[in-house]
């Protein structure tokens, strides 16, 4: 009889282990689709599909809140150990993770809804080839999750250096456009800040590989972090014939 | 003798909970030293001291870990419950947060380092007031967190909406100043970031304010959440006389 209870009370837990993993994979999917919609809304210039964007950002919040109760409400009820412990706590901090991603992707659907009130721009163009590596990393990392697949994860970890590279030269591309014209300055000021935004979600995506590694192998990645983003350092000198020319 | 066990444990418990609390206060203590250090090395243009402040994160990173490591395993040995889990739950996810704010600060100072190299830029003079707002808030979510003062981190959310307005009109007067001299737009873009990464520790220190008030209350702040950063939306246009010179 005990040992029926005891096995009733497992089945439970693992139930609710299970039902955490699926909201994180929901939640992850629609944070990921909120970045894909927000750079789709900047390349069409459509204001109305980045209004969804934000109005759906809430919902990613809404998950979070309700994974991060749960959690807590299985580590006192449950009181797991060991690497049940480990599922509880790392549910709890990937969702954060993925609540940040989804805030960056709102804030580049209202930074390309003031985008379409301006001319195109054209480092515009390179936005969408970043964004699908960062889309890349997080829906690598969230198999890394469903599989606990430490290689994988570790290979998300590393692949972050080709997206801070790309945003490197963006930045110096726009900052460049930004010199030959002045009207330039606010639709590249936008365009900087979406790239960061993107680069920050790349970063994110690392942070729940290294968690996931974590959750797998019980140790903490090994190394120094792979950092391409050397922008935090960049001097850019306009050339002399970039006088600006806002006749 | 079984009674004298349990009041051990219990003030074991206790114990690690203190220890966790003043892990965390010198965290925050280090995080709001790296911004107003950080600060300094702009306003004196003073790189050796930004230096200090990249290679310092280093410590605050490791205080994170340690925390975490600590709070785990405190999960795992203790199995908390209710008032005592929340506790544990808190130090987790606001050491995460002070971990965010140190990385912040380590950005503002790799960022001055750069503007040391270029000429001085007036909009770096509003730089320290905005910081100073910041650190103020850094500072009194702590003392809410050490005095369980669910009215003070109330008011340290409430205040967060200044330091947004004082942003968006330092977004506003660094754009401008960037479409008057084509030479002004890579340092003033660094201050651009600057600004942003500094108006992100105040939204941090938000999120710890929302995490002291759920330790005290059990319950979430109410209302939605404060927001006057609305530069995302911002379009500013070049005036005609504003043609760039460069010569």
């Amino acid at each position: 009889m005990t040992e029926q209870r005891g096995e009733h009370i497992v089945r439970a837990f693992d139930a609710e282990l299970q039902e955490l993993e699926q909201t994180i994979v929901r939640m992850g999917g629609m944070a990921e689709a909120s970045l894909e919609k927000a750079v789709d809304a900047l390349a069409r210039r459509n204001s109305t599909v980045a209004a969804e964007v934000v109005q759906n950002d809430r919902e990613v919040d809404l998950l979070e809140q309700q994974i991060s109760e749960r959690a807590v409400q299985t580590l006192a009820l449950r009181q797991p150990m060991a690497a049940d412990l480990r599922e509880v706590v790392a549910a709890l901090r990937i969702s954060g993770e993925l609540e940040r991603i989804g805030d960056y992707a709102a804030n580049i659907a209202k930074r390309s809804m003031a985008l379409n009130q301006l001319p195109p721009m054209r480092p515009a163009h390179s936005i969408p080839r970043m964004a699908k590596l960062v889309q890349g990393n997080i829906k690598r990392v969230l198999d890394a999750y469903v599989a606990r697949d430490a290689a994988l994860a570790s290979h998300v970890w590393e692949s972050d250096e080709e997206i801070d590279e790309t945003y490197t030269s963006l930045f110096r591309e726009t900052l460049t456009y930004m010199m030959e014209d002045p009207r330039n300055i606010t639709p590249c000021t936008h365009l900087l800040f979406i790239a960061k935004n993107i680069e920050r979600i790349g970063d994110h995506a690392t942070n729940v590989a290294e968690l996931v590694y974590f959750l797998v192998k019980g140790e903490r990645l090994e190394g120094g972090r792979p950092k391409g983003d050397t922008s935090s350092y960049a001097v850019v000198e306009p050339t002399d014939d970039h006088g600006g020319d806002a006749s």
